[in-house]
């Protein structure tokens, strides 16, 4: 089922596609630094969904326009309904995205031109890849108005050393992007410039391999973290046998063999 | 209930507080390096219970006097009781000081002015932050007298990588402050005069913000971390949801739409 | 029961001991870059049992002949059986290779002298410690075939940050020995005519430790890193207390009272 892309020409999340399979989801609400309110949570997961269903999508690219990638929720509204139910829904609702993300068959690189707190922090976190500007900055920044980063730090703990995270989700304070870089946050530091080149030499290299080899590899990591040694390599061994059955790796194994470059049989 | 510093005049432990919430612990037995004899463990377990009833305490800063920050276990008291039951219990109690400080509602920042051995070390790793002199250095040294550092590599691999962590335990070799901070091990490295200046910069930035806040968050990080992310996720949306109903998450909420400072009701 | 080295005088692994106790076993089919072919892994294998049941063996080196450390499957084989029974039955045999090494009591190091690729790469990253020549490089490079790295990806994953582990397998890509050492693949990088000497340090500094104290702990690590903390805790108190019933233990503690060298029962 095709991504339909032209479903995200309006509102505060673009999307466009390019003829190789690379969806680029750009959010789009500059004014409020691209904060993840209503409209812009339900267009991310119904973008997630699609490109989920969609077998000719070979990568995302997380991207954002504006001075900020994303500021997270937004307080304001949150100040405007005290309610519990209220709260639990919308961190339901955030929560469902970003394990869309994580469970999403391709992956996600997210592009960070600038500032990412709170919950676009998470963002970061959760995205499989990260190429960052090197004039953006990081923030679990929710406990400077009284609100301690609970589920940014559920990808946070998973990508940075325990002590960074905690001081970082204490103290609410920004890490600009070569130390997040250096704290395992983001892969690659570029200047403004040179930030599509860094990202596109990702995306190049993701396309360059069989989609059915990413997937299989992004699903087994996913799963494997959770286990045991033992247990995960049980789990890796079946996904690597099952991987070798398909076309795209039996062509490969024999290029190897015949010292020729592997063709592909889809995109 | 008021937690009593007066309890710790005497003896190899003593406590101050001020008048903002910050109670600072003091290893004071510099001549047998701060070791966690009998009475240094009972002192620590009795601290630390008393903070955790004292919903005053906002933060507490774990501080040595003397050459040593802390030289772990005492092994000559050791040497003096071969006997397995002793032992046992002589570690149980140990483990049961570093999960007070695990489980402590407000965060415990070492302040590490000298070396660092054994349980010593694992003080170091099991504390939220942890701040050193730059003349600090630290080991998992008992190895060294035949006695792997088990319970030290418990808060140890969960704060460095695990070759690193490894080589520590396995060759009993010191590492020094930048190593330490570059591996994990310590949030900072400050000059021996800029050490009290860089704790106080990590104590001000917890008390600048509400202790309920604080609180939920160091309990959902514990908790979470130890979960497959799909239930961490759960669990970080339901605390963060409680934490939006708190009253200084409400005030910051409305202080961020109002763009003021937020003022907390409580801390 | 006596490791015998004479079964490896002929085929593609090589066995030496010294008088001290070091195993080195060194991958010995350059022309096959050493590639983990059916001799290969049945040697590995049976090499790894021989050193478990001899409780004279203290380290264990793993080097390698030739311009690679290892090359991974041989793809050439595997592309000759494009059958899921082959393929769950080799990657059966590889892992539990990789579990041997997990499961070994005494600390294995991987002397790196140059590429190590997919399977070879998990090999670095399954030893307990790594040293690496500064020409060596590190790449999960199997999905440039199309067959993802996924029983690589299991001690990938527990050795360097996710997005580092991401990036490395969804890419294919080498990493330098610097940037491995930098993300925690390996402990050391070495000069290509130091390379000896440095893992010789490694290798004295376990020597000069009691071997039952590196066995228990050792496995203490490995199991208490898939528990939760309390969990470990328990586990690890009372793996110590056994470990200081143990003559040697209760040896180096009397040396610590007694300010003098401890002296070991056994080798």
């Amino acid at each position: 089922m095709t991504f339909d892309i032209t479903e995200f020409a309006e509102g505060p999340l673009r999307a466009a596609r390019d003829g190789q399979g690379v969806v680029t989801l750009t959010l789009d609400d500059a004014k409020r630094f691209n904060a993840l309110g209503d409209e812009m949570l339900a267009a991310l997961q119904k973008a997630l969904k699609g490109i989920a269903a969609d077998e000719s999508v070979r990568v995302v690219v997380l991207a954002a326009n504006g001075r900020a990638f994303c500021a997270g929720h937004n307080l304001k509204d949150m100040a405007a309904h005290p309610e519990l139910a209220f709260y639990q829904d919308l961190f339901a609702r955030c929560s469902r995205v970003m394990l869309g993300i994580h469970q999403l068959p391709v992956p996600v690189i997210a592009r960070v031109q600038g500032m990412a707190t709170a919950a676009g922090c998470q963002l970061v976190a959760q995205c499989d890849l990260a190429v960052a500007s090197s004039e953006a900055s990081f923030a679990t920044s929710g406990i400077q108005y009284g609100l301690f980063c609970s589920t940014p730090s559920v990808p946070l703990v998973r990508n940075v050393p325990a002590k960074v995270a905690m001081e970082m989700l204490l103290t609410g304070e920004f890490i600009d992007a070569e130390t997040a870089r250096q704290q395992g946050l983001v892969n690659r530091v570029a200047s403004p410039d040179q930030l599509d080149a860094e990202v596109d030499r990702l995306v190049q290299a993701i396309l360059s391999k069989p989609r059915t080899a990413v997937a299989m590899g992004k699903e087994l990591v996913r799963r494997q973290r959770e286990m045991g040694v033992e247990a995960a390599y049980q789990l890796a061994g079946q996904t690597m046998a099952a991987n070798m059955m398909d076309a795209d790796a039996q062509e490969g194994a024999r290029a190897f063999a015949e010292k020729r470059k592997p063709v592909w049989s889809k995109g």
